[in-house]
């Protein structure tokens, strides 16, 4: 872990906060708090403000604190007392008048006791700050994320040279994730999705008990998690017999969508006309309302993460961010293709990180 | 899934609503959510109330709502809408004068904004109530609970068959993993704890790059999630060359705690009390301070629930229970010993659900 990366990013929220008026903020989206200190365990707290940095944590992490942060001091409880009222007691030596807090991650009960426990200071909403540092990657996060997708795209090889048709999707998703594990992912990004046949319509079915045989293919979605903590996402298309001529002439359309979002990512391209630029190309061809969800999402610490693609997306693209680009066409009764790669935006334009080949959809089995 | 089941779980709710003069409470918690309704998916919630019955989802979970709880009505959102506004629009239709939540789910900024949208109705903090219920087990449940430690157990049998010592505790926990899934299990019910040599003084190590060779026993605490999200969790040691003979000795004493542990447990037993039972046999064997956790917990949806084993606990045991019983000794740069086992409260005693054998530690490699 690199400490003086996390002291950069520690300096940007800072100036993040005097621009926003901002008082010192707990930080506890763990997430939020990996970002910040490179401590990957749970169930820790951060409190950063232009004179304060101190985490809180319990004492099955003194030993990781040790490793991953030495820089950041850190206040340890034992099990007698709840993190709550440990914060209760330890926050008024701070002699802060207002306190910021995620509010989108602390749960009602823990602001009510804070609320309560540290009156007069005001306790006040500040959610979003460090989730907006997070949209622009360093070079630290862009290697990570080349780590997540290459894990991923191996373990996909992997899965699919194991593929049997009488295996069911739950098994091939099992060897999907065990694939991507033994490249070196920590877990999979999520539960992959692989969808048999007519399921691939349903955009969030995830792995069931169909096989391969009962259909000719399959939609795959999936991702993994690297060493650090970051998430690819990748969807393709695997043909075991045969893919039906309509879901054939629709992979083209798709793909011709998916390129062309793709070639609309720069600076200052703003999301909601990158996802125009795909959604046009499936409008042209018929097939407007068959597309129902976003064309991508940020990539990062979350799975989901800023900036959206999508027609109400306010969001604006700027170097350093990583992103999804994943058109789909959903038929009910009849299948589905959605094409997913993950793109970095650069100084001057894009580069697409994922590699796995897409002209056709993927033979196997 | 039995509806018949969610509905007398509900009706169960409606009372202790009643008890507490509670309002109508909206579900948040998606374990509180599949256990009324048996929907497994996520991002959805339950309005419960004398007169009322209500889910709130969106259009990813149309299909699946419709199989898993199709007796219950649901309000189906759009992309389009966020959830807490689609619930501030919805919910006065429903003439409620207050509104209970569960706050230790809820965050904050959506208690905030259902507050402020809903005014007059008052949002009223009621939390812990489906976990009361969830704490007593009906059969279904157990036969959950039996599947999950069978896939632990069976997961478990095959990673030890298949390891080799230059194997490090990561590639030896993802083995283990995909050893459960391939006996039913949908995943691991955490990132198992595989601990070789000193790293087994650390409750919660996880698994690293440590190869098996590079000391000759670990420990490992893993534990299985079973087809309708019930967790097991399990703690043996084993060993491919040899237990130093401080943690062989170490391990009679853990072992015979363990034993006291579970011959306490009979309903109507305190908590505390079950705790202290194997509480002293480390104690009069001198090792008091090196047992630094609690005795146990409950399992099910969560993998940690009430009740609670610990000094401090004021639970007591009722027929239905599911509970750990793991006491440890743990000696810094030398190793520890846990030995982990899933417990039924029975009418008259309690019966020991897992079956892996313990008398000595397990070998193998």
């Amino acid at each position: 872990m690199s400490t003086d990366r996390h002291a950069t990013r520690r300096s940007k929220l800072l100036s993040l906060i005097r621009r926003n008026a901002a008082s010192a903020l707990l930080i506890t989206n763990p997430r939020n708090v990996t970002y910040l200190t490179g401590f990957t365990g749970e169930d820790t707290y951060l409190l950063i403000g232009p004179q304060q940095l101190q985490l809180f944590s319990d004492s099955r992490f003194e030993t990781q604190l040790r490793d991953e942060c030495p820089d950041i001091p850190a206040e340890i409880r034992t099990a007698r007392t709840l993190m709550p009222d440990f914060l209760a007691n330890l926050l008024p030596k701070f002699n802060l008048k207002s306190i910021g807090i995620e509010s989108t991650s602390m749960v009602a009960s823990v602001r009510d006791l804070l609320a309560e426990k540290l009156k007069p200071v005001e306790i006040v909403s500040q959610p979003g700050l460090v989730e907006e540092l997070r949209m622009i990657k360093d070079a630290d996060e862009i290697l990570e994320l080349r780590a997540a997708i290459h894990q991923a795209e191996r373990g996909f090889e992997l899965m699919r040279s194991l593929l049997i048709t009488d295996q069911t999707e739950r098994q091939a998703s099992h060897d999907l994730e065990h694939g991507m594990r033994r490249f070196g992912a920590l877990r999979a990004a999520f539960e992959p999705i692989i969808a048999v046949g007519d399921r691939a319509a349903l955009p969030h079915y995830r792995a069931g008990l169909r096989t391969f045989q009962e259909a000719g293919f399959a939609l795959v979605d999936w991702g993994a998690v690297s060493g650090k903590g970051y998430h690819s996402d990748l969807t393709r298309i695997l043909v075991t017999s045969k893919l039906p001529p309509k879901l054939h002439q629709i992979y083209g359309v798709v793909l011709k969508a998916q390129l062309a979002g793709i070639a609309a990512i720069r600076p200052g391209a703003r999301c909601q006309d990158v996802d125009a630029a795909a959604r046009k190309v499936i409008e042209e061809a018929g097939y407007a309302k068959y597309f129902g969800h976003g064309l991508g999402h940020g990539i990062g610490l979350d799975i989901h993460e800023g900036p959206r693609f999508s027609p109400i997306s306010g969001d604006e693209l700027k170097p350093g961010m990583t992103v999804t680009v994943e058109p789909g066409i959903y038929l009910p009764g009849i299948g589905g293709v959605r094409i997913e790669d993950d793109i970095l935006v650069t100084r001057d334009g894009h580069e697409v990180l994922s590699s796995l080949p897409k002209e056709a959809p993927f033979a196997a089995g």
